[in-house]
């Protein structure tokens, strides 16, 4: 099957168009036809080589929507014509300790859908079907994307940090990640405090479910939330002064990076101890919490808050998603 | 009534005869003629005034063995000639969020037994009773004492941490409450990996019951344990390569703190993120913790390993203790 896609052919250059052939497909994968793709910094950073492990040409995209197409010889929970989402992740061992435990993320042989492979910045994509995901009808295919990386990024670092209900929750960042993480926590019963370098996003925090809004000068933390937080989610990557936000925790509360940025964090022993308070950071999400976090964004009419760009100006998109100027995720449509 | 103590009457003095009254007893207050009384390190820090907080003439001994004497007008559960233990934590609230579900420990109010108080190098030592722990039968009063501040740091430090059974250990330091983890998490089914600088005790440790030792260069892990660990618990206080133990944890691992000295820790965040790792320091235990402790330490014989020094010889004991020669916990005997 032919593709036409978009791809950088070198680390920092804009995409042009680039048709690659796929090869036969294996039996368990699956084709999809894309029909819409969410804009992640991810692709940036991998456009960039910012991690080092581009393989150019590279066609960003993690985000997909797309119709199923094709299906290997195996595959018998995907037929043709089924819509699904396809996240980060495009496939793991599946029979690892980790994977055994629908920890599929932490799977030492996971692959990346836009590591060494050709993403949704395209016409089709092909990945494993055990890691394309049947969308519930609830969700439309512009808004599910998003959902497919930065909102399971947010609902499973939530979850593994202990969110259930009841609980007051911290969010760092409100862009891409930061805005799903307010949408689930509240959605899910929660008191939600955001806490923002931009005070232009503090009317639309409060619609969002913000209870709270702290406005922070950069890294700084200069107020207080007016009650001590249970969780707290960074989604973030500049650098945080991280003692005043493990202070901002209660007794056992956790502090979630799942934006990560600098090399090295550096953390004041005594604001952990005292509180015994925890430090994580948390990758993605498993297939089950995948599944459960789809539902509940139909359940709970969850979703991403949009700017749609057609697949053209892919390179519009991704200058807006450098700048951070996208209010808050770029989806390309098909 | 009157007291015969030892005391620092300055910050580094060595310990000399002092006595003082105590006041009329609290209604919920129980006073006890001390037995024993463990050395833990924290004891030389508030001699030393290492932490600010010591007021001076300072009594140490918050490992106190000891028989009640005294009892409150609103004491119920505790009679005169019971045999008791008592930890850090002499009192508090009782009534905050945290005291209700079992966290005093964590108790803004928590009261020290020898912060402003003076503790158990004396014939007697007074304290909250709901603070003092009938001790089982089958822990004789020697071996009691260390339990009640070393062993529930890191029984505590290990349960927070997720220790159930089964899993895999690890424990940084072999001193007076690393010698206790070993011996906790290998009673409670598990496989245990100690962290020692020390190839002198490679031989002991596995009498102690680890299955694996591995001798390291000061805070550095020049080789990894031979499968990823579940759970480790760091009782040292000097520097740690933390990036390299991080890495000897498998997914969802943890490192514990609860040898808390360096102000500061640096992680590399990359160590955390993969496999979702995750950071935390504990303090001591709640009561209900400490009950369950003693409980488990009664009925699989776990105890510590200690040096018996008469109460006349405390300074000498804790010039061992200063040159980390203990092995593995002093005790003072009255």
């Amino acid at each position: 099957m032919k593709v036409s896609a978009f791809a950088s052919q070198t680390a920092k250059a804009p995409l042009t168009p680039f048709n690659y052939n796929l090869d036969a497909i294996g039996v368990n994968e699956v084709t999809l036809q894309v029909i819409a793709c969410g804009i992640c910094h991810s692709d940036v950073h991998m456009m960039d080589n910012d991690w080092g492990i581009a393989q150019f040409p590279i066609v960003p995209g993690h985000e997909v929507v797309g119709e199923v197409v094709e299906v290997g010889s195996a595959v018998s929970h995907l037929k043709k014509g089924m819509r699904v989402g396809v996240g980060w992740q495009r496939s793991a061992c599946l029979s690892c300790p980790e994977c055994l435990s629908g920890k599929e993320n932490l799977c030492d042989a996971n692959e990346g859908v836009i590591v060494g492979h050709h993403g949704g910045f395209a016409s089709h994509v092909r990945v494993d079907s055990r890691f394309a995901f049947p969308l519930p009808e609830g969700i439309d295919s512009l808004h599910a994307g998003p959902l497919m990386c930065g909102g399971i990024t947010v609902f499973s670092g939530l979850r593994q940090a202990g969110m259930t209900s009841g609980q007051r929750i911290g969010v760092i960042g409100v862009g891409g990640l930061g805005h799903m993480a307010v949408r689930f926590a509240k959605a899910m019963g929660n008191s939600v405090t955001a806490f923002t370098t931009s005070a232009s996003k503090v009317e639309e925090l409060g619609r969002m479910g913000a209870d709270e809004v702290i406005v922070t000068e950069g890294g700084r933390l200069v107020k207080k939330p007016s009650k001590p937080l249970d969780i707290i989610i960074s989604t973030v990557t500049a650098p945080l002064e991280l003692g005043a936000y493990l202070e901002a925790l209660g007794a056992d509360g956790t502090l979630s990076m799942v934006g990560v940025g600098s090399e090295t964090v550096t953390l004041p022993l005594m604001s952990l101890l005292g509180k015994r308070r925890r430090f994580m950071s948390s990758p993605i999400g498993g297939r089950g919490e995948i599944t459960q976090m789809l539902n509940i964004a139909e359940t709970f009419n969850v979703k991403p808050t949009i700017e749609v760009f057609p697949m053209a100006q892919a390179n519009e998109a991704i200058d807006r998603v450098r700048k951070n100027t996208v209010r808050y995720r770029a989806v390309l449509k098909v």
